[in-house]
């Protein structure tokens, strides 16, 4: 439980060392008060707003390098200028990319898509994947899944409509990876296995702290850094120009870390 | 060696696992080719120019958490617009802070400076100070140093006198680090100091991944992710809500990682 001084705050609840998680988290947070120059600048405002933003977020970093991490994030957030919006979204990042795996998530989140909206899933998967883009390793951080931002009203869909679908979105989350962890966790691995994810986490450090904008808003808003600092990985490694060995598993990984996979059909 | 597609390139030279220095490296890089959109707006420039920099980066990571991590960075701008400058500096980050060890930074520092102009040693130490904040954590990454920037020609500073004051820091990298590296290298550690040491480094890649100019200009300017990320260190690690011990080195380290102590008065 926190306070942001500026109005707000949350709720972070973490656990470490568990039987497969080896550090997640759970961060709830609602803040208001004056909206910051930076963020007023990105969304082409000019005059002092007030804004109330909320989300719930979660990371899982496991153990076993053959279970993925996940990450999701629901947000609504409105401004005194009258705007407000949800935002959100589920994507995988498996150390070992297992296509059949990697076929159920999105097949599971399309799945969820297409009970609420017909471009729904088409639209929100190419933004994950142009999201959840490193740009500075031309690789993307996952498998991605679907990422979403600023759905307002509009006069096909209601905001509870848009609000229904978020919630479906945060629902699908436990027993998606709940799946994700049963079938994996007993894979077993060795040294080569962990150092590979050593450096998968050294990517997704890199991705959050220079990339994602749930970071950047966090840290600017004078949110409190050790909850958005929570994605973090436990341990991540660096090794200078690590190549993947031909044919190996890391290499059959890497190659799939791009954008406009179809991995439905793949 | 390496090539950058807008223009140029550089030379990139890594130890690792040596007897003293787990992971360290030195980047010489000379780049050119039309100035990128977002750097030319920071610099207020409007038309579009072309650039040339270059620049020698080195960051040491010590095996022993007693030994500090270093970082020295010479550099030199033109803009086609006419501009020309140079900037650098030296900083110490130790991850257990020793007063004798940075007063003697200090003063060295402050014996170049003094070489040159009696206004660098203040003015680039406090620069230095407000550069290398960890603003989300509200701590410095070390004890400083002194940086500078845009060190242009003025009516009473002639270019080659700034240069001349810049190649005197770099050569001062050396004794200074050696020194350091010989008076701590053998002292006894355990597993709480490499602890905290991933910790500490755990700050240092957020500072370089989310504050970082040279770092922040690498990426946007597509220099080669693998040479500027070659400051991450090996390992790092995140613990959540981590507390110093009352009474321990690690809680005195943590109290002196702030801005404005007279390192050589203190």
């Amino acid at each position: 439980m926190w306070q942001r001084p500026g109005g707000g705050g949350g709720r972070t609840r973490v656990i470490t060392n568990a039987n497969i998680i080896e550090k997640g988290c759970v961060n709830f947070s609602a803040v208001h008060g004056l909206l910051p120059e930076k963020i007023a600048a990105q969304l082409n405002l000019k005059a002092a707003h007030d804004f109330f933003a909320t989300g719930v977020s979660i990371v899982m970093h496991p153990h076993n390098p053959m279970v993925p991490i996940i990450h999701m994030n629901v947000r609504y957030f409105e401004i005194s200028s009258g705007e407000k919006w949800f935002g959100g979204g589920i994507d995988l990042t498996p150390h070992y990319v297992n296509i059949e795996q990697a076929k159920y998530f999105h097949q599971t989140l399309k799945g969820v898509c297409d009970q609420h909206h017909k471009t729904y899933y088409s639209e929100f998967k190419n933004w994950a994947d142009e999201y959840f883009f490193i740009r500075h390793r031309s690789e993307t951080r996952g498998i991605g899944g679907i990422f979403f931002d600023k759905l307002a009203e509009t006069k096909e869909i209601t905001l509870i409509e848009r609000f229904e679908f978020v919630q479906h979105v945060a629902e699908t989350f436990i027993p998606a990876y709940t799946k994700l962890m049963t079938e994996n966790k007993d894979i077993p691995y060795g040294k080569k296995q962990k150092k590979w994810q050593m450096l998968r986490r050294g990517r997704y450090v890199e991705f959050n702290l220079v990339y994602d904008n749930g970071t950047k808003f966090g840290l600017e808003t004078d949110g409190r850094a050790e909850s958005i600092l929570l994605s973090m990985p436990p341990e991540a490694n660096w090794v200078y120009n690590f190549q993947t060995e031909e044919g190996s598993e890391e290499e059959h990984t890497q190659n799939l870390l791009k954008k406009e996979i179809d991995w439905i059909n793949f």
